[in-house]
């Protein structure tokens, strides 16, 4: 199993994460938390690495069948979709959603699968809009 | 392996909260995210479910390291620790916090291994102190 469901941009950072953020919204995923590892890396360490956010996604429904079937799931809840510039190419921005077959994965709770399943649907769904209009 | 690492309180619900980033900070790790589930499913569907948060928490020399080991680590950051009443017994407050070894495990990391190691110490030392405390 991929931990990642994954794609690549062509476009300067700001419009990627744009992008990420409005076809997360067209399948229904809020972004809940948004953490600038870039910035807090060079704000700790003075430490200097290219572009890279974590951006939290939930999908109300979704997380609300989740934690009915297993209390725990909120440990890989909101599901994150990281947005980072290639460090070996830097024209390019790679997408990384996780993917959400690892909670079916790591819980063993087949009753999950469903969740996951539709969670990956429509994460891959937001993947390919972005593929689909890489300038 | 389990999925979480585990304590219990005894407490009212905030004290637990608080107690648990006191705990957390004292292992060098700060909450970048703080998700009240119970207030997001109340509001978006008017459905009654207990306590409920999911605090991300992060220690950025750990996190430095990872990140530096595999890019795609961001996935599983920042560690997150739910703090949430426990349904069958109103009078104890959970403390699960994401076992850190999932990274190695999911990532087929092995590099990853000490950094994890260390997360995995420094979680339960806070899970430990929030035992102790426990009224």
């Amino acid at each position: 199993m991929n931990l990642a469901l994954s794609t690549t941009l062509h476009t300067d950072f700001d419009d990627a994460i744009e992008r990420t953020r409005t076809a997360l919204a067209e399948q229904g995923f809020g972004i809940l938390t948004d953490i600038d590892m870039q910035a807090t890396l060079k704000a700790k360490f003075g430490h200097d690495m290219e572009d890279y956010r974590i951006l939290g996604a939930c999908n109300p429904p979704l997380a609300h069948r989740a934690v009915d079937i297993d209390r725990q799931i909120g440990l890989l809840l909101p599901c994150n979709v990281v947005v980072r510039r290639d460090p070996t190419d830097p024209g390019t921005i790679i997408v990384d959603a996780m993917n959400p077959q690892l909670m079916v994965q790591v819980t063993d709770q087949p009753a999950l699968g469903p969740v996951a399943d539709e969670a990956a649907t429509r994460l891959r769904a937001a993947l390919a809009t972005l593929d689909s209009t890489r300038s």
